[in-house]
């Protein structure tokens, strides 16, 4: 029982609440059904077959569809914003995201973070916390796991800083580490005309830039909907009221629902890359609003067979979305232009329409 | 067969229709889904975790997460608007609400109302309509029972009124009525972590109040999804023509969409009142529209063991949610301040912010 | 493996790319399921009990609920929009379109076109491609078959037409082709009062018209949710960047969007019209715009019944769509005034709120 003259709402945690090592394990289970993906193809418009069709899954070598990659991403992201990112003032980054197992209708999802790293900012006033989040099946297994660092506010200026550590994290993950999700594909059975593109693994070059063409406009009920179905609570996505006097006036679209934006159009080009195996890194350059239209190009650059595989490849990705800005020209940075897309560059240098900036692995039929 | 001369549309019961003793079988029995869940989920955000997760929900006593209480009230509630409110002016009260049965993804609901009381208006141009709506699921067990009385247009003004009795309906549901539709939990296996309040019965003061801090706007679309999946046709929420000649000028938000949006914001606070037992009264204060955010703060009015029952205890609760208006200092009536908060007050003399006034019981984990 | 230097993006094929004859399979099959149902539910509102229920589609002859019959066009259509009209100029027309077997959830769809004609225009910019598309489950049934004729773009004025055969299509779908995706329906099991319309097959008259009264107001958000949901790909739909350089200026509502408004609109009239058999013909007269609400008559053309059938009966139907029209007196068209409504007449002469004239066949319990 607690202290019953303890405040019962929960105002989050802020920097000075949080310890090098401190193991948080976050609440609100999640039992994912068949509901979740019919919302996720309703709010992005996916086509990826493996995720659309249980017959086609099969015949590959799945028991049945898995849920979207990005929708259990989504799903154990949601379920730490309450321990770890309410009082953030920005979500600065990820790497060493790596899908472990896949999920399917009837799982349920739950999430652990530890606490990996602390620096105080200079002014006193925030701080970055490091965490690495694990999300979980209802057997104990591990879906999904990856570092994310967010900048958080103080309670209070004056209080010591928890600790500092600045934790190494990798620039990409290993080829080795991809995989684990997706079982041996019968490259055989899968049907590349009912896949949608006659484009496999050996088809792309590194270097190669893929517009993904078309565009998808937001809406206000459409991101909020998307992010409450994740039981994100974080604040800015929701409260018009709060937003109207924040310096945007206006809500904030969940980053991931960029992401998922990019992934769903990126299709178009991409479409026998089946599986996302691991997020290296991602930037959300700009914030989106209702009511701009997001389109996105990538750039293929590595690829890599899978130690013991000769069914999938792996593609590294890197995915840019923009808002309002058509991709056939692959916009990324004004100076530079777009030959220079391939280097990555500081945020100051992006032109002003890129949104997203993400580094992935891709599983591709071979 | 039907008098192949009649009209074929339903233009709905006038007030003149009703008898005392009526009782109706309403139409569109309806089936309950993982789809249905999603969807709830997406639109409100709940986080309840008996409701969230199965694994969570079969640790403490149930077969599997149930539907959320709401979730199954607006679904009875949307099969009676078409026998009972297409031609009501105001929606004005409930009592002596009761969930009788938990409710599961695949029952079947249907609906039966008995009129239990009419009186007509001294200006004969309408009357209130006092019915008791029953759901049922598809074995006959009665999943829910309440009382509801809304004020009815006459067709013809020179009709003569069908009857006259106002029912006695209780202030509030008794406690020995509470808990049928909850099962005998397993206090012990109840994790607090997962379900995300360390907060239990016994840390409840009675008068204690509870900000739930965060805000939730509300958007068109939103609400006419959630009023559509509940097969509710009442005109007012959808039909943008009509009601730009309304005084408002606006689709009206459907009542229960408030209250929904109140108890999802409410889990702030009140994590493990996992179960609405029974509603006493409510009050639509004023009305909501699209654009407005949602706040809410709740206190607690009374505090029952259920008799034969340590696993859990109830709240009764009174939930005020107010629109642009966070409730930090517990809004309620303007003239004489937040401390006089406990005390029922008229409509007149409420905050102009507020648009609902709930008084509910709540099962907590002991 | 195609050819590592080809495009990977798909610009769609241009009218120069068909042929006579031509079968294409085409990509994306999807496993349809209770969350597509669920929310099908909440973006239409239906209340055909059949689909509503499971319980009360067993009592009469079903094993379960079917999908509604417009959900499976819906996913059909959607399937054929990447390879025959994502340069469409405009969709001129269906014809002979059947409903041939039940869809249920779990059901997997793929669909599979034949290009039945060709015709370039005279200014040789575009040419109607005529389509005969089926949509067929996992067993590898046929669910649906329809025919389709559809303005695409040449990507080459200067292109050589490839072919010119304009097919003979039926002005109706005769009766003996009526009912195959219908069981024999229990008649005296059918509960009309669950049902929600006290009208059976032999209470309809010909050149009976019914105002369906009520109006759906159409949001943004809605439209691209269900477009999304049947994974149609179509740009108009979902690219406010692009629209607003167009001549409207706005997205364009996709068609079955007014399809599905108005049948589930029609339940007010039609309420055991529980089916619908076959689609004669359908034009979409003007487009919809978000924002706009849409209202429903319908007229009985003709009445018939099923060789070797006693269960049910086929009414034929012309319903009419208008945007912010109450359709009380049965706007169609301005100068003949509503006592022509029986006659076809031209696009040019219907009341400037029409939007959708659809002449379909429904089975009604007799």
């Amino acid at each position: 029982m607690s202290n019953s003259s303890a405040p019962k709402n929960n105002l989050g945690n802020f920097f000075e609440d949080f310890r090098i090592g401190q193991e948080i394990r976050h609440a609100t289970p999640r039992t994912v059904s068949l509901g979740d993906v019919a919302l996720y193809h309703s709010l992005f418009g996916p086509r990826f077959t493996v995720q659309s069709s249980d017959v086609f899954a099969q015949g590959i070598g799945y028991p049945r569809s898995p849920l979207d990659d990005l929708l259990v991403f989504h799903i154990v992201f949601g379920k730490t914003v309450p321990d770890i990112s309410l009082n953030a003032v920005a979500n600065l980054g990820y790497a060493d995201c790596r899908f472990l197992k896949a999920v399917y209708p009837g799982d349920t999802l739950n999430a652990v973070s530890e606490v990996i790293g602390l620096k105080e900012n200079s002014n006193r006033k925030s701080g970055i916390v490091y965490v690495r989040s694990r999300g979980f099946n209802q057997h104990g297994d591990a879906v999904l796991d990856y570092a994310r660092w967010v900048m958080v506010r103080k309670r209070d200026e004056a209080a010591a800083a928890p600790g500092e550590k600045v934790p190494e994290l990798p620039k990409a993950v290993d080829v080795a580490q991809l995989g684990a999700a997706c079982p041996a594909i019968n490259s055989a059975a899968y049907d590349l005309a009912l896949a949608g593109s006659p484009h496999r693994f050996g088809d792309y070059q590194i270097g190669e830039k893929i517009d993904h063409v078309d565009g998808m406009t937001v809406e206000e009920a459409e991101h909020m909907i998307a992010t409450r179905l994740y039981q994100n609570t974080a604040k800015v996505h929701f409260n018009q009221f709060a937003q109207s006097k924040d310096r945007f006036g206006k809500r904030l679209i969940y980053g991931g629902h960029v992401i998922s934006l990019a992934r769903a159009l990126s299709f178009n080009g991409l479409g026998n890359a089946f599986h996302i195996a691991a997020i290296n890194g991602g930037r959300h350059v700009a914030p989106l609003f209702a009511g701009l239209t997001v389109f996105a190009w990538s750039e293929v650059l590595a690829k890599a067979d899978l130690p013991g595989r000769s069914d999938v490849g792996a593609l590294r990705l890197r995915t840019i979305a923009t808002k309002d800005r058509p991709c056939a020209d692959f916009p990324l940075k004004p100076a530079l232009g777009p030959a220079e897309g391939g280097t990555r560059g500081s945020g100051d240098d992006y032109d002003p329409a890129v949104i997203l900036d993400l580094d992935y692995w891709v599983l591709m039929v071979k």
